[in-house]
């Protein structure tokens, strides 16, 4: 550990920074000294015996070391480090210390927001030594081996990096760092999903927001509501068991992200019309330009006691399919027309006398009283805070998408936000229409959101100190209108690692410096699997800052 | 054959047009009738043995009868069919019958384009009795088993048409309908572009448009010049070698496909100077918007004779890989202060007596004329017949790409044009700003082209008869700088089918009945292992015009 002594001197030598590293630690010191790893490299657990999934994160890591095989992002691809890593000193092993209790990484990964620790040190000394990573919880570990994976590159069947000795602090700016994936439009695979969970770790994302039934499907069995996911499902392929969920939580909490499910209400659920009528107001309706967002329209009846009962209750059974402090019943888009032309809904404010506003609160804190019955706290779209008289429970958190800036008026009502914004994180914006007989047309949060637009995003713009304390984090999101498993990855990949760097490392800003680390995220995860696009020319890829609109 | 009589009678009963045929057949009758594909169905050739390339696109038609397995696109995936299909007639087989001469497809489809024929017509009568194409030329037929694959589906393991009988009498309206592919910014492997020239195929595009080297990387081995791609490839993977293309070219004219190859010049062409660096102005000059489009910066010398000689040597040399009558030798985006800061440049001009555009004109015939030296006819950007004063050959062809309306301009100044307008066909617009340092940058061609904009264009808007009849035809086109082969099938499919129809029916137009006919090819495309995107959620697509803006 000697060395790093003589780290400040070697900063000063530094050409370019660590380039792999995303999200970028909180405290990164690099030297220029080449390490290469033994080939008996080995990774263990110091003092304790690891909980399984810490060792199955182990084995992990050690594959991709063994795996990745990623050539530096320069003209010869390394070919010139080869002369220096022949006569490099080799790292045998990497340490982990655990500080704190021993508990599994996914019982970590699904405590309160605020309770979760995340962080961890790393060390690599330029020596031989051994490496080490210290932290308190497992999951903090995990953060550190996702780390120590993007230090290295391969020439010549040799694993390197020309940047020993590594001193790491790094601890996130943001509890929440989420990916938000629709399954409802268009349908994703239980696989696909899983391969999307490992992309979200790779980048430290540690919440996967399913938003996974709405209007044109469901197909999520829930326990008791069986009827729902028979009569609403696409195909007998195209649904999730109860068991399908478990293995989905099970994995995601295993890599350090939490599964927080939406079932929006009471809009986006003309579905569950299918197989419960009675609770929904304009089915279907035509024009459905005058009764929804999109089609096909239909609203839970939200001035019927039955109706609020029975979504209180099917909210309550779908969120215990889930281990997450967190549920989400939707909350967005609430179509007045649909309403107001609804025989049913009219009788029954008319006798109880309220209005829309006033039936959407009570709707609303039925759900969310349903929800503390069991123990979870609610999180809901902007429009129940703004758009709405709703007076939610003080706790619930707050998804901001139609705006940015509308996140400022939810965290001076003193709730807790999550930024969610389309101007900055919709993936799917700028595909063109999807709705038919419009030629031409745009999306309607034109234009494309690319990864600098995301990552110029400043979590706490306009905000004091005290609002600022109310940003839990934010995260991209994909509707799925035009995009299924056919192009996931290519839709998501490397787009939403913007959104992860911005809420680990507090800040974006400078698409200039990161544009070559992101490439090199890329074409990382092109090597497990992911089919990451491409974001400029290659020959730009291996040439930094030469492809800069101002070079 | 009696059958045909009571067409009249059905066509009055049809519900939906025959929904998977794309492009749209010049005459279409179709009926009522269940009818399934017998088990021991059978194709042949009638009265002369079939050429090699005949006979292998029988096979794959056999093939993909067998594994396309569609199910119809509407709610319950034609499980209410399986009745009616239970006691349909059969149909036991398809005779193909040549009433030309015998020769290859290959051989008719590197035809000139007047020479062209594609024709067909194929008749499916609904008593079981024998289903028959008729064409003039082996081609004709390939295009006949296209749409005869087309035309079925599955329930129950049972392959079906509700439709039957069938009188289809078919021909494109344009000889040239391509796909432009880019494969310099970032490269697609041999195996991909196969894959693609499938794709293309499936729709009846007849010609790959190959810009196969630009000045980000030179891949292309070219006999006697293979220094080129040994400095201008980015790595050993990254090469077609004469044999690939030559494989390529062969997989393409088997599938009724020309090859027309670009070398672009004399701009896009800064990587030839790592072998030949006498030859380049401007080479990677900064800052690059100064002296090009896109970084890096570099031209061909147009002064110097020398360097006409060599680069007509060159685009012969290329253009002798290639089979087509045609041959690109680029002409876009030449910019003048490269040539203005040029020392040699001016130096040449003076010495001439002659401006920059007499240069040009100059180096574009020295080009042509080698081109004509070894048979082939030019094809070049707009550029030459409107920005510049350069007056080519009578016979060249222009792709017009700045606007759809520019190809006006040349067709009165008597040239053949083929549509490739980045207004219309680019499929690489609206995805944001690939440059670095530039948050929020638009692509240069915002917004994204969906498959409806495609589809409204008017080949021959605002022109007399006489010059429509020098429209060739169109194509769609993807520039790679954001796309390889990682996302290739999703950013060019189904979109590129929608100048696919344009071209072979005449005219697009109207998307709205043109939506549930695109859902199907997309679907079938999936079925052939094609990662072709979702128009609009699952919902829309199993119901036909519910998700129109206007339904």
């Amino acid at each position: 550990m000697a060395n790093f002594a003589r780290l400040s001197a070697f900063i000063c030598l530094l050409a370019t920074p660590a380039l792999a590293l995303w999200p970028l630690p909180t405290l990164l010191e690099t030297g220029n000294t080449t390490l290469t790893l033994s080939q008996n490299f080995t990774i263990e657990l110091v003092d304790v015996e690891a909980p399984v999934d810490l060792v199955a994160a182990i084995e992990r890591t050690k594959l991709h070391l063994a795996s990745d095989k990623l050539q530096r992002l320069v003209v010869d691809r390394g070919a010139s480090d080869a002369e220096s890593v022949a006569v490099a000193p080799q790292l045998s092993s990497l340490k982990l210390s655990l500080t704190g209790e021993v508990t599994t990484i996914s019982e970590e990964t699904i405590k309160p927001l605020e309770d979760r620790v995340e962080g961890y040190t790393l060390q690599i000394p330029d020596d031989g030594g051994e490496a080490v990573i210290t932290a308190n919880t497992t999951l903090g570990l995990l953060r550190g081996l996702t780390t120590f994976e993007q230090i290295w590159y391969d020439v010549n069947a040799t694993t390197y990096t020309l940047e020993a000795p590594f001193n790491i602090v790094d601890t996130p700016a943001y509890p929440y760092r989420g990916l938000h994936l629709d399954t409802s439009r268009n349908y994703f695979s239980v696989d696909t999903i899983k391969h999307h969970l490992d992309t979200m770790s790779m980048v430290k994302i540690n919440t996967f927001h399913w938003h996974v039934v709405d209007s044109q499907s469901f197909p999520l069995i829930i326990p008791g509501y069986e009827v729902l996911a028979e009569n609403g499902k696409y195909d007998n392929e195209s649904i999730y068991t109860p068991e399908d969920v478990a293995g989905i939580i099970a994995y995601a909490n295993e890599r350090g992200i939490d599964v927080i499910a939406e079932l929006d209400t009471p809009g986006h659920t003309t579905i569950i019309g299918n197989s419960f009528p009675e609770h929904i107001a304009c089915p279907e309706a035509t024009p459905w330009t005058t009764y929804a967002n999109q089609p096909p329209a239909g609203q839970l009846r939200i001035a019927s006691d039955d109706t609020r009962n029975f979504t209180k209750e099917l909210v309550k059974a779908t969120a215990n399919m889930f281990n997450s402090q967190y549920f989400s019943p939707g909350g967005d888009e609430v179509n007045a027309n649909c309403y107001r032309d609804d025989a049913e809904t009219q009788e029954e404010l008319e006798a109880q006398g309220i209005d829309i506003e006033e039936a959407l609160d009570g709707f609303m804190n039925t759900i969310a009283d349903g929800l503390r019955e069991v123990n979870k706290t609610t999180v809901v779209w902007q429009e129940m805070a703004i758009a709405h008289n709703v007076t939610m429970p003080e706790d619930t958190l707050f998804f901001i998408w139609i705006s940015a800036a509308d996140a400022l008026a939810v965290v001076q009502k003193g709730y807790r936000v999550i930024h969610a914004a389309s101007d900055y994180f919709y993936l799917d914006c700028g595909m063109g229409a999807w709705l038919g007989d419009f030629p031409g047309g745009h999306s309607w949060c034109d234009p494309f959101k690319n990864w600098q637009k995301a990552y110029s995003f400043d979590p706490k713009a306009n905000m004091t100190e005290t609002e600022a304390e109310l940003v839990m984090g934010g995260q991209s999101l994909l509707w799925a209108e035009q995009s299924d498993e056919h192009n996931l990855d290519q839709i998501v990949w490397p787009r939403a690692a913007a959104s992860a760097e911005v809420f680990w490392s507090g800040e974006g800003g400078d698409a200039k410096a990161a544009t070559q680390r992101l490439h090199d995220v890329s074409f990382r995860m092109r090597k497990r699997g992911v089919n990451s696009i491409a974001l400029q020319p290659l020959w730009c890829a291996l040439r930094e800052n030469d492809c800069d609109l101002n070079p």
